[in-house]
């Protein structure tokens, strides 16, 4: 039976956990918190980048001798393995720490088996605390894991008519300063931001991460099947790495040097969604932010592969101009997308609406 | 100085006069609470259908003899004129309340005037307490009041994405159950509900209040400029008045004999917005409910007169199909019409998103 205490650690180590999103891919968000035998806290730490120390570790150094006798909380199951750092089911029980709460069990085959390997040490371990909790905050790394693929959030932001410019194709700026701003936090969370070559072309998105003290920039992909992209555009500057997704025949001799390509095969023109997204996974890539445009959307939406919907609607009423979505092979109300709202928040003047696909 | 009994009486009487909304027109709601000498409740009261007593009236003869030396708190203006009904400043005094509290001055030119009056006759009065709480809960009346036109509420249903219906004219059920009950309460709180002829023929809708208990119902105005409406449409029932708008020229002989006529010029095919609105005015329609379709809604965007808008956002997607709102005359993104968003709630699995233009 989990005490009070127990839940106030565990609530601490999901929040520490969530200061690694967007950092620790291909690893999971992980936060630990070490009380001493007399349940003061010993010690604090969170996974802070692929390579890095495991939270466990972070957590243990602080805690030193500390952490004799205590209780170790942890956000997932204690890895058991050798990677680049060594296995954190071993560091607790060399620390002396006699007691394992976790929340979520590790999912990934190489790493499982913490804690059994606790257990035959003689440690007391608990499993399940805040699960739904912490897996919430892995929401990313579980999908890519569950699924072999990044997780993907399709942000939009749109008019409450759901377009995304006036008939003219003037768009700015339709959402609020605060809505832009927080924008910003969700590319940080995430290891790549996605547009597709309409919106490369339209709006010559920038797509780094502003104004965010000691984020990660994510990946920037963007789709450029024919390799056409402007030696002058935005995305290629070098504030964040960037990734040109071209078809496997471009032409690519007039692109810029050091620019990165990933080539795929074309369908009718256009990139397939399974491949961009399994080359992505190959990379280490774990959560992808979609940002643009309707038809890029569109083609992840008819590929089942949208696991989240960020929103943000203005309160703006234009009457015309591109909608928000488009060609997402749906055309009778039988087959529609249907979400559930997780959220739904003012960021502004706007509202911001956090949804999922309904679970059929 | 207005002390917390004040303020829970006012409150009091805002709460009692919001029983009226949809039955006064093209009086206000209006809604009064007296309190004896010695500060308890004796009587309330609240303005239930034009012709009836006003709100002051119901409470006086709630309070009996012990309306004397109390006071009443009232959310507009005691009325000075003898209408279907006598002075409620002379009921006041007559009743020998000795202090008058009211929230809103009455802007009605043939109304104003009952503070004097009551002044005048030795009552103290006070103004302005909890005015604008009064005011948002009379925003119709006093919309039609200063504009000379009914308020219009533009309500609508659509996906994230915008969308009325599928590619194929499917529409059932975008919005839930919860959100097509919640806005029968809009209609039972409207004067009129109004759609055009494009909605009339997809959709045969029937308009009128159902689920409500003791709901007045509304005026069911469909748009049918040439008078080509189906003799077995449901808005032709019994279920509610209807009236249906014509072109002055239109061939009205084949429609159901005693279906109330209103002729109104058109302009290119269309009936024109301004002359609707007073020729609704004139039969003492104060609050319009827009039900639909896009093109009649971008129609009264384009011409300035949407009060407030109230949107119900299921949470779906749908990637094609008719758009919520079209030809609002908007080209440019610096012309879109701008709102500040008043509410945003969920309404069962959906969004219900109130809005009002904004303050230019």
């Amino acid at each position: 039976m989990a005490t009070a205490a127990d839940h106030a650690a565990m609530r601490r180590a999901i929040t520490l956990a969530a200061r690694g999103l967007g950092s620790t891919s291909p690893n999971p968000v992980v936060g630990c918190v070490v009380l001493d035998a007399s349940g003061e806290t010993a010690g604090e730490g969170w996974h802070q980048r692929a390579g890095g120390p495991h939270a466990e570790v972070h957590a243990l150094r602080a805690a030193g001798e500390r952490a004799r006798g205590g209780t170790a909380y942890v956000t997932l199951e204690p890895c058991n393995h050798t990677g680049r750092t060594g296995p954190c089911a071993q560091a607790l029980t060399e620390a002396g720490i006699t007691r394992v709460v976790y929340a979520v069990g590790d999912p990934n085959p190489r790493a499982t088996g913490g804690a059994d390997t606790l257990r035959a040490a003689g440690v007391h371990v608990e499993a399940g605390l805040l699960a739904e909790e912490a897996e919430a905050g892995n929401t990313a790394w579980l999908t890519s894991v569950r699924l072999g693929r990044p997780h993907v959030t399709w942000k939009y932001a749109a008019t409450l008519d759901g377009r995304t410019a006036a008939a003219d194709g003037t768009s700015r700026w339709i959402t609020s300063a605060e809505s832009r701003a927080d924008v910003h936090r969700l590319r940080a969370e995430s290891d790549a931001v996605l547009v597709g070559g309409g919106t490369l072309r339209t709006d010559d998105p920038h797509l780094a991460v502003r104004g965010i003290e000691g984020a990660v920039q994510p990946l920037r992909v963007v789709l450029d099947t024919r390799a056409g992209i402007h030696p002058g555009a935005r995305v290629l500057d070098g504030a964040a790495p960037t990734l040109l997704v071209v078809g496997e025949d471009a032409d690519t001799r007039r692109l810029p040097d050091g620019a990165e390509l990933l080539r795929l095969p074309l369908y009718d023109g256009r990139i397939g969604v399974p491949e961009l997204l399994t080359a992505l996974h190959a990379r280490g890539v774990r959560s992808v932010l979609l940002e643009g445009g309707a038809t890029l959307a569109g083609a992840f939406a008819a590929g089942g592969v949208i696991d989240r919907v960020v929103g943000y609607l203005a309160p703006v009423l234009l009457g015309a101009g591109p909608a928000v979505l488009a060609d997402a092979g749906i055309t009778t109300i039988t087959g529609a997308l249907r979400l559930d709202v997780t959220e739904a928040v003012r960021v502004g003047p706007d509202l911001r609406i956090t949804a999922k696909p309904k679970e059929s």
